[in-house]
């Protein structure tokens, strides 16, 4: 039998091998504390800048921008919380999209316990915001916008330069989770208009425990751990060096590659879903058909349920998602699906599918083989399906 | 040339060889989302919950009791903010002492500028902390002390058995940073009294970004990072899972080699301490003499500067520290040196040797053979020192 056949890219990446050559020194030999004085600290601090420039060059800031995390979610809650508590004198209020991920939506939760408002804008039928609803629910109170650069469920890729401009108009900070874009399609900082963007490296092919956010110079913003002077001060703990140093060079490589992957994942997109479209009946591309991230496929599939369909590719070794991966094991129906109109009932028949780099186009070819037929006796055996 | 001699162990450590083996599947093979539901995601799932075990064995918890984090200071961060916000309805006053790590010394401000109250516990010469201050400083609006286990710089052991009494009957949570004593002497949550302890991978010869907060069952705690349902909804972000794992195979070494361990640094310890306070004079030993962590020697040296010192011995390739490692950069009299009454000017002229079990006799040895040349010659050149 083939070997596994990841179509989950969102859930989880292989680090690429270059990555992982370049982490193995940081295992062991060079273990030094980069905030040592002496040179064998010094070595480490220095792969952790060449590191921090790598990363910069991805997204178009300054090394001096970056500020390394442990997750993208960390760097989401540290970008809300961080922004909410320095610039409290100001306001208290604070705008997000609905279908933001959970890690914006619960620190957003978080605050509005401690008194902070927070206006969630709704999106279209295909999951995009209007930047002028984001224009209407701002107050005098406004503090923080914050819009992600694209879904990690339906792909749909946000007008994020348009909201930018309304958030330099009305001198507003903006901040963006690019989780899902960095690496994957271009990203730059001063095009998209934005003052906070948070990433992660596992997406573009780097080590968990990897990420970052960009923090514009000048930006008012809290720590999130407080206590020692790394990071500059705005981030405490001694640095992860061995994800810090992958996620640099897979950032390098992501720079070089970015367009030859681009092609290559929405090759496989598009002939996913035109070959989904085609052979199954009764089925929803969620997400925006145009703005949409190349290797995003999110169809919900009537009378069945996506776990159904998981398990029938599992015996094909094949893996895909019924949700995001952080809020597959709650069983709940996807807030950003609900959000763009779906029905519980197809909502609970939906399959993500994640093309990655290291899928072949034989690999799709495999799952349209497999799918229509996993399909159609689903349905054949469900209640709901009577045709 | 021999090979560099690390006496600054309490700034970093070289991971075990049996660590750095058991993290390597997971830089790359074992890849899977610990949250997917497909197998590929449940080894590594079921890799994070073996090592769970491990460190809930190394302090006596129950494995469920244990969240993963990224840092030493994310884990104090957590214990402060997260107790801090969960406990607000009954009182916003917290107790910490003066020598804290600057991660729970900055939570509290943070916490301080967001409206909570927090009493500064002094210490005595030794660095310890009585616990009647702890009991005396107690109010109705008290919601939670925090006093380190052993401190950073000056190794002093706190009684923590005694005020986590003291906590317990005034119904308040206990929190101790045990980042310096986990893995090095025996820790007990139970025998502690705590219902929170802070520890970190590294200084039991793990890896860097590994750590984890001990939460008692039943504790009220808001995560600090809100999100997804990883770690029981109490730390979102996608795990870090190489550096989980090899904290987990450093935690099971720890447990089996504890009393070798402590055994050999005690003995490098008090040579040491032995050999410099006969070799060299007007030198102070900082620090409680017998409540001491086994790896800690602290001294100020009279009339020069740490830097100095620090500076001479680079070139016999034997490295220490002139203050933790976090601040070192910062270059400020030692916070926990001036609140044991130490002078700014021998706070400055103090040296932190912190042997590992890597160091060898031979190792101390070399460092007694030089230290007292090094300090004459650097005192015949100090103005300050007229003998």
């Amino acid at each position: 039998m083939h070997k596994l056949i990841n179509f989950d890219h969102a859930a989880a990446t292989q680090p690429l091998p270059e990555v992982v050559e370049s982490m193995k020194p940081y295992l062991s030999e060079l273990f030094g504390n980069p905030s040592s004085m002496y040179a064998e600290g010094q070595v480490v601090k220095e792969a952790i800048e060449n590191a921090r420039q790598q990363v910069a060059a991805l997204i178009g800031s300054s090394p001096d921008e970056i500020v390394f995390t442990a997750s993208g979610s960390e760097s989401n809650n540290f970008a809300l919380k961080g922004v909410a508590f320095a610039n409290r004198k100001k306001g208290n209020h604070i705008i997000v999209s609905a279908i933001e991920h959970f890690s914006v939506l619960q620190a957003v939760k978080s605050l509005q316990r401690l008194g902070y408002e927070v206006t969630e804008i709704p999106v279209d039928s295909d999951g995009l915001v209007d930047p002028d609803d984001v224009k209407k629910a701002i107050t005098e109170k406004t503090t923080l916008i914050s819009v992600m650069h694209a879904n990690h469920e339906i792909g749909t890729i946000e007008p994020i330069d348009k909201i930018g401009k309304i958030a330099v108009e009305h001198d507003i900070l903006f901040h963006t989770d690019a989780v899902q874009t960095t690496g994957t399609i271009p990203v730059n900082v001063g095009a998209l208009n934005v003052d906070l963007l948070s990433f992660a490296g596992a997406p573009f092919y780097g080590p968990k425990g990897s990420a970052g956010l960009f923090i514009k110079k000048g930006t008012r913003i809290n720590p999130l751990i407080d206590g020692g002077i790394q990071e500059g001060g705005l981030r405490a703990g001694t640095e992860n060096v061995m994800g810090i140093v992958g996620m640099g060079k897979a950032a390098e490589l992501a720079v070089r590659e970015l367009q030859s992957r681009m092609n290559h994942v929405t090759f496989l997109r598009d002939r996913l879903i035109a070959s989904i479209e085609s052979q199954i009946d009764d089925v929803h591309l969620h997400g925006h058909r145009e703005l949409r991230l190349p290797n995003n496929v999110n169809f919900g599939f009537e009378y069945i349920e996506g776990e159904s369909i998981l398990l029938f590719l599992g015996t094909s070794k094949i893996v895909a998602s019924s949700g995001s991966a952080c809020t597959s094991r709650a069983l709940k129906a996807s807030h950003v699906l609900l959000a763009i109109g779906v029905s519980p009932a197809v909502a609970n028949g939906t399959i993500l599918f994640t093309p990655g780099i290291d899928n072949a186009a034989e690999d799709v070819e495999l799952l349209i083989e497999k799918l229509p037929a996993i399909v159609s006796r689903l349905r054949s055996m469900s209640p709901l399906y009577n045709k």
